[in-house]
């Protein structure tokens, strides 16, 4: 009888057991139900704008040109391609005119802060149910320059120092609505998992030299757990997986944050984010997952950091053990999670 | 509109959103839809015994006198009161006879240890639904004494360094089988969530003099947090609470481990539990929940450290935010989390 192996992340004290004798093969989760939508009219589809606050970023389509709007006052166009708009539930919410906004000064120092900054749902297509793993090319392109063009725009507000880019899909990952959408949060300090991964990265960066992810796409390159590679960007299954499942997607050039891709880069990045989710989605049919974008902070020269998209498979239960230690199980391999990857993408080259 | 809170924990660096705007009530959450147990047959049943593994700790009536049986061999009576077995699908194991156990020393250097330990269930009474909200207290005060038995054992055991002792509770909460039980991990490392405990507490141990988390008791039992309180223990809504309801059950006395509990105090543990748990039942018709014991490491004398029991009702989904930021999202504030648990315990006294 094998071993189970316990395996440390690349750079955060964080540790997860890759269980192989409670060993599942990645087809053991493929879904079966599916929860019902709720009936009811969808608040994100076209024509029902009035049911979202007016938006603080559109991409209007100008007979094949796009056009950006930042902000629409209680105008609420209905030809748009991409719309971004406050949540109306948020979690952060952005200081009053005249208001203090020096908030960050108090954060860190006692146990209490405002909960200022930004909460958004940028809304990714006009149709129902373009999601990354089915989206045109082009509407993912859409769906991430807006992405950039949100970031920059909070990047620049002096009480924002960390934006977090993420997306739930499926109920069972918290999506609360099916239309494709993703969520911009920006919050007055840098969070605790991007604080450690700072952390251990500027470590890195001083002890070896190096970038720690660009060792890792160095290293994992030649292992069985890539993923897919084009000339911009590889997708992992990271060596100590938390999740069944879980892949990153890279860039291979060195930047901290998402802003500043090229064209050809941006292109690159909606092929291999169509393709890998695509996988997922054929290889499990379509089960519910949560990604999140980590970066470095707003004005922070971070040239020891390097950005990534981390895609979270909701697969398991973490119970009492995983929340009250902060140690994980795992029950596929990333082994096995990326042979099973590869080889669904490559049916679809 | 008031402002969203943003919390620190008390010791650890990690915040969370309060988020009054879009509050909850805990009726919220009453549970109405209960995932229907497999039909089949109980391997946790008495008269199983054959299904599981040959027990590691028994209490045997013998007579109304408990008696205790370590090691059975493979005798398998059917008189028990308590039953402990390895887990059919263990995610930490014991090293092999003979085998090399000096793994911790391999720990921490590299990023590849074996999952060497000890993995078990605690079946926690022959009744199979008899869970701490609705046992017997002699029942309960049995659990504990197991506890601290299984503890004891496990902590002499040179390759480990850490046991976890957790409950799983509903199907929801990662609880595959529904027969009363708790789980019992030893580990060969300090899990990454207890050792930020343990540092940040003796960090405050040498710059204050004082215990953080009698220092914690003393502040909250004058709060609107206070859940419930006994000659030995309190049981009070965390003020940074991460999950919605959350509670902690703490002693009075400063100990490091569950170890040495006299007799009046594991009474009183076993009442605060059942008042605690059979609220949080009545409140929300029996809602899926993780527990977990927070100790000292094995063989660390730490003078600076406080055991305590922290309870995770299983109400929210951790979604692409929580998950790739470690900042929390809790639609209810523990000051109503515990308004509604108290008036449910005393409406039972």
């Amino acid at each position: 009888m094998p071993f189970n192996e316990l395996r440390k992340d690349y750079i955060l004290n964080r540790w997860v057991v890759i269980a192989v004798e409670r060993c599942r093969r990645p087809t053991d989760f493929v879904k079966n139900e599916t929860i019902r939508e709720r009936a009811g009219v969808c608040p994100l589809c076209p024509g029902n704008e009035h049911m979202t606050p007016p938006a603080v970023l559109l991409y209007l389509n100008r007979g094949g040109q796009i056009e950006k709007a930042a902000d629409c006052g209680d105008s609420r166009p209905k030809d748009w391609l991409i719309r971004c708009v406050p949540n109306l539930y948020p979690a952060f919410t952005p200081p009053k005119p005249g208001e203090k906004t020096s908030i960050i000064g108090e954060v860190g120092g006692g146990n209490l802060a405002l909960a200022v900054g930004h909460h958004e749902v940028l809304v990714e297509s006009p149709v129902h149910d373009e999601h990354p793993s089915d989206a045109r090319i082009t509407q993912l392109i859409y769906v991430i320059n807006a992405y950039m063009d949100r970031l920059s725009e909070l990047y620049s507000r002096q009480y924002v120092r960390y934006v977090s880019i993420f997306r739930n899909h499926g109920p069972e990952a918290g999506a609360s609505l099916s239309h494709a959408h993703s969520q911009i949060i920006a919050t007055p300090m840098v969070p605790r998992l991007v604080a450690e991964e700072l952390e251990a990265s500027k470590e890195q960066w001083r002890s070896k030299g190096v970038c720690a992810f660009c060792e890792i796409i160095e290293n994992e390159k030649k292992s069985s757990r890539l993923i897919a590679e084009n000339p911009d960007f590889v997708a992992l299954a990271p060596y100590a997986s938390i999740h069944p499942m879980e892949f990153w997607i890279l860039p291979k050039k060195h930047r901290s944050t998402l802003l500043g891709l090229s064209e050809t880069e941006t292109g690159n990045l909606a092929k291999i984010m169509k393709a890998c989710l695509g996988g997922l989605k054929r290889l499990l049919n379509d089960p519910p997952y949560n990604f999140g974008f980590h970066m470095a902070p707003q004005g922070e020269a971070a040239p020891y950091y390097h950005w990534h998209l981390e895609v979270y498979p909701k697969l398991a239960i973490w119970a009492g053990f995983e929340k009250s230690t902060g140690m994980y199980i795992n029950t596929i391999s990333p082994e096995t999670a990326a042979e099973h990857l590869r080889g669904v993408i490559q049916q679809q080259d």
